[in-house]
């Protein structure tokens, strides 16, 4: 299966050697100076591609693979058809990775600011920077060398880029010092007002001025649609190389590690601490003023409602040890089941 | 009540002979030549307007309806006061709409392209279309005919929307290949990146580069807000009928089948197929790579993360059969509750 | 800690006589002419700026603060350092946002439409409005005076906005009539269709039409990435003085009281009925049709199925009496506890 060219860059041709050794495997059964132009999934890929498996789930696709190489772990090369190369490594999905980005590199910024786009004179851009259609760039925004702020995208007054982000269409930044290498994605919204306000004795909202900032670490990416409110004094901070996913919320004051993975739709209240490396699975919550350790994993949907030592796994609602809920949900199923089919 | 005549078209008015008949339904003790102008609900709708009884819950309001006629199922028809005709069919809420879009039918395109839009001069659109101001048509792009495309919308380079689209204000397309009658409500964001990543062994994140498109059905709606991401090298596909409501988010390499329901805030993980009507309530989730077969039924809030045969209704996180949750969350009460409350 | 400068107007000095008046607060052990020109957490205000304790999880830092003042509750004050002067207030938390409020006040609208906005003639904007850049204002809307419209936002047509109201970028009102002082932050949806369709017996869905709109009471705040439908026919009503945190989704006909507040990513299905005073905590959700009266207070993540009489705190899915679901999940704890360990 080869990439639709409307879409992706048409892929710069490489030799199988050249893909193992971009892959760091090794390559097994197959001519070193073969060439391939595409990748593509095991029941997809053709003897121009190469594939890979990562998820045991997939093994029971590779006998009938007609892939010209697939990238795997050792313990599966022995399932391939006769034709088909091994490239043996103990990352198949990096060593995939990588061998993608080299057949299909992302475009380059394409230099140059659109007619349409509506850029503050006040506004310092780096060079080579691509700016779209209709974009905003407000009065004092600093924009590093090499960014690309996409189509409708408002990057507010002040606003500071690093080198080479990139800014998805209709994605909004206010308050917001960003580092270098940062991805926006579309209609990702940073930098707002947060969700605070004081109550009067007769029962009125009064809202609490929010005077803080949203920092984003190097290479941090935020999904399309999500939210990060700004801090209400200090900042809201996302360490070095975290990723969130689409549809996340994150509330003001909350500051992570470095390397915190966030998945679809998690929330995360407002004035919570993670460590660096922390996992959140999709839909799962943190209730305001939590600490989490280096290295938690909360598994999806849960809801965790007390700090969560470094290390720990946590699951459910309230969010228990892993094991614990394991096991009460076991012997809930248990308790509800018929005598007649216990 | 009528429609308020700043947001909606002044309904054509239509007999009730006419409307009977536009139902599918038998006019009962009313005159058929009567005129009526406006739908409403049962407390509100006055003597020239039509209203339904879909949901026995509101059965309570019928003695006391002012409408000329009310569209319901033969058990309810005896209930209505003198005066009140009866529209009486097996589908009422199905008659209800049919009755409703005759007397306010949608507004047609209204052809043009509004001057402050920025459409590639290579783009190719059909006859009548309507593009809004602020619109961006990237290179390549092909529009079918009658589409609308909303203001600030930004259908990206080669996307293909078949005839009759409608892409709500705000919207972003890339990576896409639409059938007819699709409908993008406003701020979906469709074909951007999915979250895919290795790690290396240093605990970097590398971008597995996201190679493949999204592929949407005929009739296809997709709601506000909801997030799309295109496949990392197949496609990520929503199959023809298949409605989104809010705040969804589909991941990438997800495929469903025909006719799926996913209502508001549901996140799918990547790489889940869903087998044709699928339906999943509000707020719950898939974990990745399950399989749900044909007319499986999710409850709101579920968790699924195992596979699910045909024609099950499973609820709960983890999600169980509905019966095997229903039962436990029944026996988890009585344990939860006092001696002296038990 | 000082407000960063870039994005925050720089305070207007005021002395602690007037910071503890503003506050209704008691100045104990301070100056009262002594200048402070700032606000900041306990551990990051310095000798010129305000700080406060609230949430006595914080009550650890007093000691060691080193700010001018702290607004505080009678049993704090005595924690203190020397040198730091006391605002004492039973409402220590609504004392501190209006000092905030005098020392950093909103900027005043910048008066005017920038030259690449979209204004359509027949729309009536009242006396110092102001208008970004490429923002869209429809046909007929009607705004009131001093409000400001951020960029790239769409004010559809027929909209109407009270004065003082406050549209965030990329945010689009259509069907829609605001009282005054509403706030809807970037990226919300305010307007939109609904989830409505018929199925036919061959199970084909066909779309309701949605004739009515949405009424947003007076001070109402939206947040960012929020989708608000409008109704089916009646109105959707948000009451006065009601807040939405971000990526709230509230479905067609839905109607809150006054004064209620929703958290990040609550979801409230169709033709749900909420008293005043009503409080849902993130990620919880309703069914649709149910009624919760006033004063309910939903927990994070509960879900709710059926009707709530007015005063009850619920949680749990489904929500029970929040009693009940705390004793029901410490049972269960307990049941998954190995005896061991139990």
């Amino acid at each position: 299966m080869a990439v639709d060219p409307r879409f992706h860059p048409v892929a710069q041709p490489l030799t199988l050697g050249d893909a193992a050794a971009t892959a760091g495997g090794e390559l097994r059964g197959g001519d070193p100076q073969r060439l391939i132009s595409g990748v593509g999934p095991l029941d997809a890929a053709g003897p121009q591609a190469v594939s890979f498996l990562d998820n045991r789930r997939y093994a029971g696709l590779l006998p009938a693979t007609r892939a010209a190489a697939v990238v795997l772990a050792e313990d599966f090369a022995g399932r391939l058809p006769e034709g088909v190369a091994a490239i043996v490594t103990a990352q198949p999905y990096l060593g995939f990775a990588r061998i993608a980005a080299r057949l299909h590199p992302r475009p380059a910024p394409r230099p140059g600011i659109h007619p349409s786009a509506v850029v503050d004179p006040s506004a310092l851009l780096g060079e080579g920077c691509e700016v779209g259609p209709l974009a905003v760039i407000g009065a004092g925004a600093e924009i590093g060398a090499g960014c690309v702020v996409g189509p409708h995208a408002v990057v507010g007054e002040g606003v500071v880029l690093g080198d080479g982000c990139r800014i998805g269409a209709h994605a909004s930044l206010s308050h917001c010092i960003a580092g270098r290498g940062v991805v926006v994605h579309p209609g990702a919204r940073i930098g707002q007002e947060g969700f605070g306000f004081a109550v009067t004795p007769e029962g009125r909202f009064e809202t609490m001025p929010q005077l803080g900032r949203v920092i984003l670490g190097d290479l941090v990416e935020i999904g399309a649609n999500s939210t990060v409110d700004r801090g209400s004094q200090g900042d809201t901070v996302l360490g070095a190389g975290t990723r969130l996913d689409n549809l996340v919320q994150i509330g003001h004051n909350v500051r992570t590690g470095r390397g915190c993975v966030i998945v679809a739709q998690v929330g995360i209240s407002g004035s919570a601490t993670l460590g660096d490396g922390v996992q959140m699975g999709g839909q799962s919550g943190l209730t305001g003023h939590l600490t989490l350790g280096d290295r938690v994993r909360v598994s999806a949907q849960a809801g965790v409602m007390n700090d969560v030592p470094a290390g720990t796994d946590v699951a459910g609602t309230p969010a228990w040890p892993a094991k614990d809920t394991l096991r009460a949900m076991a012997a809930l199923r248990k308790l509800g089941q018929k005598p007649a089919q216990g």
